[in-house]
């Protein structure tokens, strides 16, 4: 029988449709292998084939391990006002905001997961540094932070980067799940991903990893198959606040996670993204950070688009299994 | 400069890009072309290899040209009690609701936009004739009619068909699009459909097609290159009560703008949605039924997915031109 199961924090029911369960091997997959390329303005020695760089860290000798530059075709822009006005009942604003680049390796064919665990650990400290920065900016009001990997996932350059995108809104589903956690809040005065943390490390039906500091679970209304949520147990709203314990057990879990999923999936694309709260708002008791991955597995077709509502052939106990078997 | 628009309707901020315009022929596409196949079981003569059939219309011959039949592997199943509970701090319940299939034309080969009108028409009366009849089950709480067209668009059988699934609960963004209309109601007294019909029709540079009944838009803050809406021109919440008219409207406008999608993107994929209110609900004044159709030209990425936050690389205006241009 297939079950409908609710997301507790946005309220999105989903369909897990255990009648006919999907196994790993069930799913196409287009193999991510980054192939070795002499024109890559990422690589080591092209830097000055990419825009002016904004941060990077490097070696005593001076080389770069990683770098952040603005995106050649950004989406948003810095520069300029941020004009607001109305065209009938219709509102806009002009695009302002920021669009980035991490260049996460100076080599072209090392993906993430293949880097050190220092390395996968900078990333997240990139993250950081350049959302204190961005943030005060007051125009700014959300920071996307993601990873395309692999051509179905987005990712348009071959090249292991993430991309950073700061916004004067704050997106829907970001709104929404604030929404959710906040009327969750209101009528436990707890907060909803706290109790996920507690309930799933006693449970561990959905378990994948856990560290002192991190719960890395296949969510309970999971969308997709293999969507790995990645948690802090200790609450905190916003993901640039972390401190060095908390990005050095991220790194290591975001590692490994993604490790175990290229062992069982051979290699899938994925795309991850950190779900944070507003730059200009406070410490918000309502939510908590995190980090969604999503293997690209299946194809979303229309009513999934349209409605917000997901059919899922794996269910989440299932693929947490698969994961927690699989070395690192 | 990038602008940013917000949908009127939902509140959803959309990133036009109008720096890097996407014409007609930047897109990747794969032109969706349907073989002839032995074994199809949607084919006529092969009746027997699908369930058994719950609605047909049929010529004085007694040859059926439009069958519905139950999908042979239901996401949902209409047999058993629609059971909630919870499980800790989560929600479920079990799997009851209804998953059809409108197969659209007895021919292998011949796609819906290649159909005649009035078999165009028939997909529409036979999307009416079964949420009238499933809309009496007291479980059911919402009707998704949609299509998928083009493996890319997530059809997994080439035969042309559309969709129905019958569901014990509103979706999401159908929640969230009333919710939208009634505080747009709450602030004007008037339906933001509604106003949005009167404004484009005054405008006229995102309109593509009309008719007495029908206006047929690219929407103000699409998320999509070539996104298209299709509206009743008079109020109506629930497309079930549409009457003969506007069914037959809506069917030649259809028809009329997919053959233009096909002509100006060379036979893309696409999906369609009609969205409608909550079939037990009675009439809504801050609600208006409509159908939204979506090609699919360009991969989603992963902050898409996780922000509901999209980035747009064709203005409205220019794809509304160009289908406005192209010839039915």
């Amino acid at each position: 029988m297939p079950q409908l199961r609710r997301d507790p924090v946005t309220g999105r029911w989903v369909i897990i449709s255990t009648d006919r369960a999907r196994r790993p091997g069930d799913f196409v997959r287009t193999h991510v292998v980054a192939k070795s390329k002499g024109d890559c303005p990422f690589c080591a020695g092209h830097e000055d084939q990419t825009p002016p760089e904004i941060l990077s860290y490097r070696d005593q000798a001076n080389q770069w391990h990683l770098r952040v530059v603005p995106n050649k075709f950004p989406a948003l822009r810095v520069e300029g006002v941020l004009d607001r006005s109305g065209e009938g009942l219709y509102d806009r604003m002009t695009g302002i905001g920021a669009h980035e680049v991490i260049i996460e390796s100076p080599e072209h064919k090392v993906s993430l997961a293949q880097l050190s665990e220092k390395r996968v650990e900078d990333l997240f400290w990139a993250f950081r540094d350049r959302s204190l920065d961005l943030k005060r900016d007051e125009r700014l009001r959300y920071i996307l932070l993601f990873k395309n990997h692999g051509e179905p996932a987005g990712a348009s350059v071959e090249h292991s980067h993430s991309q950073l995108i700061a916004l004067p809104v704050v997106p829907i589903q970001v709104q929404e799940e604030i929404e959710g956690g906040r009327r969750y809040y209101g009528f436990k005065e707890r907060c909803v991903f706290c109790d996920i943390v507690r309930q799933e490390a006693a449970d561990g039906a959905r378990v994948i990893l856990e560290t002192d500091e991190i719960l890395v679970v296949a969510p309970y209304a999971a969308r997709f198959p293999f969507e790995t949520w990645i948690l802090p147990r200790s609450h905190s709203s916003h993901f640039e606040s972390a401190h060095i314990s908390l990005i050095q057990s991220l790194g290591w879990a975001v590692r490994a996670t993604i490790r175990k999923i290229e062992r069982v999936l051979e290699f899938p694309s994925y795309n991850f993204l950190i779900h944070t709260a507003p730059i200009q708002e406070g410490p918000l008791a309502h939510y908590h950070w995190h980090l969604e991955i999503i293997p690209r597995l299946t194809r979303v077709a229309g009513f999934e688009w349209g409605a917000g509502f997901y059919i899922n052939p794996t269910p989440p106990e299932e693929s947490a299994q698969f994961l927690r078997d699989a070395g690192l």
